[in-house]
Formats: structure tokens, C-alpha cells, sequence
């Protein structure tokens, strides 16, 4: 029934699913993310529909997703109704997109429990349908999406052309709808300057390479996600198979990378990652993108056993907390922004020391 | 009769006598320099004069310098026969110039008792006296060049001409052949990027801005050297009295761009000082010029009261311990550049902590 409201202040008090600690090569592969364009027979895709239609549609995959018992835990927001701060946070959980933060009428968004899964409605399509976990889970999170789509679609009449696929708003998504993606930490390969010939090779084989906030956004923090560019003409499984290949590869890439530091520029290394925590634990005002960046060579050195407390769990946290959203939301009062690189450094003091 | 032989060793376990942490304003006034240039009679200017001719000029000046009594705890050096490290030291301490490292015949030193003076030999000129002292000192420093200028003069013929004044052999030198300067630390007018037109308004009013190690070296580390340009036209004492005025313009100068900068901007001043304490007790490399921009950091911090242990007197010391030669004889085994970065930030380390 969807009766559930999300509660996102209790939303800033957990770990964002998608990070941990305790998956395999966890330094390295950050999160898997499978996400599925679907769209309702018989209305205009959201960029072109008018207020009414948009509410309508709306409407309609509120009360069809409400009878879905397996749902039921779940939780639908009208993103209009949102202040802006929590739509920035739902932003930076990665449930919903920049561009859901300046929402329009009828824009929603569907969250599974403890962020299970999400959908943005409404969007550049009627449903983005999407499940992000930790380490490499393709599959796994295939299967997942896979299942909840059948729910969905036993209740709603999707855009789909027996030859072509699912319908969608833009020709990039058409056929199976699906963008699958892998979060790499790569610090290794940027040291090393080789992440642009990487990126290149990768483009080529018709795989695209964008930054933490996916689409539009810059690579930074040596974050690097990597997404298929097409759908079509593959099938669902064969596309989250080719990416799982690239992903070994580039993570076998990525450890020699820093093997090759270490025993070619361990100073270099060592020095790296040493001056980030002397930033973190001693400025007094901190950027996110530069807290960012020192971040992710602490995530260097957490995999080089440089540090006795810090674990790779408060490093995620921080990760997360350190975002302008959950900052603001963290901190009691109204912040401007110098005032909040001033909270995050004080912040990021108390989570090192 | 200068049977000294300079123990460069010896001078190393010292501080420079020009850095000080009890004379007024120590954060803001770091030295005062005079020298007088001055050659002999009869001989070519020395970069005009051969070999032999250098040699004898040489061998003239100790001769002549030896026989004057209150100079009998002076040594002179034969700066060809120096091994090149023990001239880079020398020129740390700003006893030779930056051209004198690349020694030709008859390039010499004369070095008074504890550095109290040092004579440059066929430099530029056959004589370059100075006295270098902490803090704003030179009327004082102008008191005591004058008389070692007098004694000098009773046993060398002074190349001088009645009309004109002393002859040198750069015409910017001519007339009295004085070069006062003063050494200031000026992170204030850097911050508030009020250094730029400071600088202008300067060289209009005839005054030279340059770096730590004078001509020819760029400022850094926020140190900058005022000095006065022409030597003609004004008595050596006109020459001081101005150079001692613009210093003290200078000094409220900057004393009120800190001000402003901790009434406005506290955090982004704390933060400039606290980041870099930060990097220097957590470098594993550090090049020189980065730990002198960064120990500029510190001494503003000191300034400011933001250490419990930190004192001017070890940062003093430390701004002269890093620097490449200093730091190559406080070692043991010759050094390649990254081994020097690092022993380098090894030395740092432990004068912070």
C-alpha cells in the first residue's frame, strides 16, 4: 500500500547502502548500480507532457505500485512537495538524479525499504527503475531489478515494440532499457597517468566513463564510473557480462597500477596519502571536492595498512556525510556556504581523530 | 693576521647571526643589510681581469686585510679550492652570492668572528663588504661597515674619484656604492593581495623588490627584500633614513592587513596556518620550496599565538636547516634530490613534533 513516509532524517542516521567495507576488494570496486527505463502505453514521455498529464501518470504508478504487496514496505514521494535540502540529500544517496532536484509537477520518487531499490517517476521517462549495492553485484542486481520489473509490469502497460524493445525518451536508452555501471576508486591508475589512455580504450569499446554523480559529472576523488553506452542489440545479460569482464580487468589493472607505485615511488606513495590526512585532520575550512579528493587517498592508504584506527567504514561514512546536503541536514542551523566548509573540516576532524 | 681557517663544519651547529627571534617585531622584521662595493686602485674590475690578475688582487687583499689588527680573528678563503656543497652553504647563510658558487681564480671570502661581517673577494668588485644583522637595524649596521670600511681604506687604495665617489664596476653601484636592505615577511599583503601594488608603488619610489636570496631570486615564502636602487645623488645615511622609513610604512602596513584578515576572515587565516602545520608534520617528501612557503604559514601562526610549542627560534632555525646544502652536510651520505625531499620532511617532522 505504500503508506510508508520516507523519513529522511532517519535516512541521514544510516551508512548509504551502497557502500561497504566488507565486500570483496572493497578498496577498489565501490558499487554496482543496474537501472531500468521504463515508460506507460498511451502517455507522452515526461519531457514533452503537460503538468496534468505529468500528474496523472503520477498518480496512476502510485496507486498501481500501492497494490503490490511485495512493495508494501515501500515508501512514494512527490519530490515538488520536498525542500530542496532533501531532495539534495536524496541526490547525494544517489535515489534520484540532479536533474529531480529542480522537480516539476508529478515528479516522484519511489524508495524500497533501507533504500533497497528506487525509482525515479517521471524523469526523463515515466519509471527509473533502479538498484545500486556494493562491491560488483551485476548479476546479483540483475536479478533483483529483473523481478521487480515483472511485478511492475503485471500492473502497468509499458511502452514496448516487439522488434525494438522498451520505448524510450531518448533513442540511447531504447531496447532493453537497461544502464549497467560500476563504481571504481582508481587512484592508482591516475598516478600513474594512465587513465586516460584507459578511458579511451574504454569509450572505444563503446563504454562510457563519468564521476561519481554519473551523467554530467566530472571524475573526481579518482572515482570512476563505467556504464554501458548502448542498448540495443545486446541482451540484458550480455551487457552486464561484458561490463563485469571490463571491471576484472580494470581492477587487475588498477592493483598493478599500485604495486608498481609501491615498489618504484613508495616515498611518493606514502607521501601522498600521509599530506592528505595532514590536511584532513588539520585544516579549518574544506571544500567537499577537496575533502574528496584527501579522501580518496585515505582510501589508498586504509589498503596499504597505513592506519592503525581509521577503517574503510568511518572512510565511507565520511564519504557520504561530508556531501553539502547531509552536512546542512547534520548541523542544526542555516549555513552559508564558507560557514559549512568550515563545519565539514571540523566535522572530518572528528571522524579522523 | 686572519690565520683563521673558517670551519664550515662548526658553522653549520650554528644559527645564522641574522635570523632572531628577541629583536622587535620578529614575525614582521626578519634583517637589514648593508654593503659597501669597493676596488682597488689600479687593478681591472674583476670580471674584466685575467686569471693572474684576479690572483694577485687575491693575494694583495690578504695581505693587506691580514695586517690590520682588528681583524685578526677573520678567516679568508680561497673559494676556488672550496668543495661546491661548503659554497652552497655559504651561500644559505648569504655570505657569498649565488654567482660566487661558480668560483673562478682569486674568488675569495673574508668571514668576520661569528659572522659578525663577511667580505666577498673579486666578485663583482674586487670588495663586497657586508654586514647583515636581525630585525631593522641599519643604522647600526651602517655604524659598523663605516668604521670596517675606514680600516680597510687606511691599508687598500681605494679606486674613488672626487667628483663622482667610489668607482664600481656596474654604474647602478657608483658614487657610494651602498646597498642597504631589509628583509620583511609579509603574508598579510600576499593574503589580502595587496603585494602587487605595494611592489609597484615601491619601484616608483626607486626601491628594488626581490626574493630571499636578492637579485635574481623571486620572493617566496613571502619574504621580501627592499633595497635601494640608485647609489648616486644621496648620502649613504639619506640613503638609510628613507629605507628606514618605507620599512616602517611597511610593517603598520602589514600588521593591519593581518589585522583586517582576522577581523574578516579568521577562519580562512587559521585554516592558511593550520593546513600547513598539517602537510609539514605529515610530508614524507618536501621539496624546499614548498617547506619555506609553508613555514611562511607558521610564522604568521606563531605570530598569532595558535602554537604551545612552536617558537620562532626553531622556526628560524629550521628555514635555514632545510635548505639543500645545509641539509646535504647535516646528513651523512650524499643525497640525490628525492632522498633529500624526504630526509627533508624527515627533519621537518622532528622539529615540529
Amino acid at each position: 500500500m505504500m503508506k510508508q513516509k520516507l523519513d529522511i532524517k532517519n535516512l541521514l542516521t544510516q551508512p548509504v547502502p551502497w557502500l561497504a567495507h566488507n565486500v570483496s576488494n572493497a578498496g577498489i570496486l565501490i558499487s554496482s548500480r543496474i537501472r531500468l527505463a521504463r515508460n506507460i502505453s498511451g502517455f507522452l514521455f515526461p519531457l514533452r507532457a503537460k503538468a496534468t498529464e505529468r500528474q496523472t501518470i503520477f498518480d496512476q504508478i502510485q496507486s498501481t505500485l500501492g497494490s503490490i504487496p511485495e512493495l508494501n514496505k515501500s515508501s512514494m514521494i512527490d519530490l515538488k512537495s520536498l525542500p530542496e535540502i532533501e531532495k539534495q540529500i536524496l541526490f547525494e544517496r544517489h535515489l534520484i538524479s540532479h536533474e529531480q532536484i529542480n522537480s516539476r509537477i508529478g515528479s516522484g520518487l519511489v524508495v524500497g525499504e533501507r533504500e533497497s531499490f528506487s525509482i525515479m517517476v517521471n524523469e526523463e521517462d515515466h519509471l527509473r527503475i533502479q538498484i545500486l549495492s556494493p562491491g560488483l553485484e551485476l548479476n546479483r542486481n540483475w536479478s533483483k531489478i529483473n523481478r521487480l520489473d515483472d511485478l511492475i509490469s503485471s500492473t502497468l502497460n509499458y511502452a514496448y515494440d516487439n522488434t525494438i524493445g522498451f520505448l524510450t525518451s531518448c533513442p540511447t536508452n531504447i531496447g532493453t532499457g537497461l544502464r549497467a555501471s560500476v563504481m571504481l576508486h582508481l587512484p592508482g591508475l591516475v598516478l600513474t597517468e594512465q587513465i586516460k589512455p584507459v578511458t579511451r580504450g574504454l569509450n572505444k569499446m563503446g563504454l562510457a566513463v563519468r564521476g561519481l554523480f554519473g551523467e554530467g559529472s566530472e571524475a573526481f576523488g579518482d572515482l570512476f564510473q563505467i556504464s554501458n553506452q548502448s542498448t540495443l542489440g545486446e541482451s540484458e545479460k550480455q551487457i552486464i557480462a561484458r561490463i563485469s569482464r571490463v571491471v576484472d580487468r580494470l581492477l587487475e589493472h588498477e592493483k598493478n597500477a599500485r604495486y608498481i607505485l609501491l615498489e618504484t615511488k613508495p616515498d611518493y606513495l606514502f607521501d601522498y596519502v600521509s599530506r592528505a590526512y595532514g590536511v584532513l585532520s588539520h585544516a579549518r575550512l574544506l571544500s567537499s571536492e577537496e575533502a574528496m579528493k584527501k579522501l580518496s587517498a585515505l582510501r589508498v592508504g586504509i589498503d596499504l595498512k597505513m592506519f592503525t584506527s581509521l577503517t574503510l567504514e568511518t572512510l565511507n561514512r565520511l564519504m557520504v556525510d561530508i556531501q553539502p546536503g547531509h552536512l546542512q541536514k547534520l548541523y542544526v542551523k542555516k549555513m552559508n556556504p564558507e560557514r559549512r566548509d568550515s563545519y565539514r573540516a571540523t566535522l572530518v576532524k572528528e571522524y579522523l581523530c
